[in-house]
């Protein structure tokens, strides 16, 4: 197997730490017991080389041999690919953990984003606000509940799917969006106990406090 | 191989024909040339069967033998899986196509639908929606002009990331967002001139029409 490394910035500000989507793809290689090594890019000046790999200038990436890889949902179900740990071999469960791998990012994370930027923004007593917390409430939350009252993870073992859909209701419940869906909290709550995300959570913490201190260095 | 069959509405009001979102399966199986069925569900009351296709009781999903996919990402990837004509064998390219795919509903898509709801929502003049629109245009947009201009499609050849990234752009061009991006209106209209989608929107109509007339006599 090749190496395998994962590009993240050096250094991010406070706010979105934590959040940074090389998170994901820790948690996932963590979940893999894959090896892999970290490597940085400036978070100031983007280079030309940083387009190349990432497009919109943003983070993370996976090189995987001669394969570099954007895109988080790409690279996990990349991670998936070369570990039975988060993607089934059977056919329909596999099936079923790459729909709910898009569920997550095109059906429940469309809706959180935005209603997250209302948040982060300070703009939740805009007058489109409501419309959009239905959206993510009674369009995608409310039918989340049902799915997770039904059973532990969302493929029948834990897999692809439920790192992403974790890690998207983690900024839901950051502004304190799940108080009313019990499931998906408890849902979350077991996800976020798991020691592969433990490790990645505290990796990504590590490594901006490592950026803190060579800014203060320089 | 099993017999291929897309379930959508039976009937939509107005506003959405033209963009709900079967139009990207029809395309993608017109495009891979596989014989298909349409089968419809009321738009109006929701069974429980339906939401146990699709847990947020949308559309489309497309049953292929004993396995039943829902989110379209899911399926344009699956009918990817049976067609090398929209998904390349050449393992850069096929990752190339993949991580475009999630590039057309995970970055740009999730900038350019809230961007479309303030449309749909007539609430352009809300404060946020400078910011909202930024995220469309700065950090997503202006990329994709960059990268459109340098070919004619993302993977080499046309492949299931056009067809979500064209009909995603499809979105922002209704509401005029593609007047400074001349590169993207190019691609837009190279995409949507191909027989395929051609007949994949003239049947979505066609389908709607039906629902129409069958209200009427009904």
């Amino acid at each position: 197997m090749s190496e395998l490394v994962l590009t993240t910035f050096d250094w991010v500000p406070e706010l979105p730490r934590g959040f940074v989507r090389d998170l994901r793809v820790r948690w996932a290689l963590e979940e893999a017991q894959l090896p892999y090594t970290v490597e940085s890019v400036p978070f100031g000046e983007r280079s030309a080389e940083h387009f190349a790999h990432q497009p919109f200038g943003q983070v993370p990436w996976l090189r995987d041999g001669d394969i570099s890889i954007f895109e988080t949902g790409a690279i996990i179900l990349h991670i998936g690919e070369l570990s039975e740990r988060l993607l089934p071999r059977e056919p329909k469960l596999r099936s079923q953990a790459i729909e709910w791998l898009f569920a997550a990012l095109n059906s429940v994370e469309m809706a959180s984003l935005p209603w997250g930027l209302f948040h982060f923004w300070g703009k939740t007593g805009d007058t489109a606000f409501p419309q959009f917390e239905s959206f993510l409430k009674a369009s995608r939350l409310k039918h989340m509940e049902t799915v997770l009252a039904g059973g532990e993870w969302l493929a029948g073992s834990f897999s692809v799917a439920d790192i992403l859909m974790a890690d998207v209701l983690r900024l839901v419940d950051r502004f304190g969006g799940l108080v009313e869906y019990p499931a998906c909290s408890t849902y979350l709550a077991l996800a976020t106990s798991r020691p592969a995300f433990k490790k990645a959570y505290a990796d990504q913490m590590a490594h901006f406090a490592r950026g803190d201190a060579a800014r203060n260095a320089g």
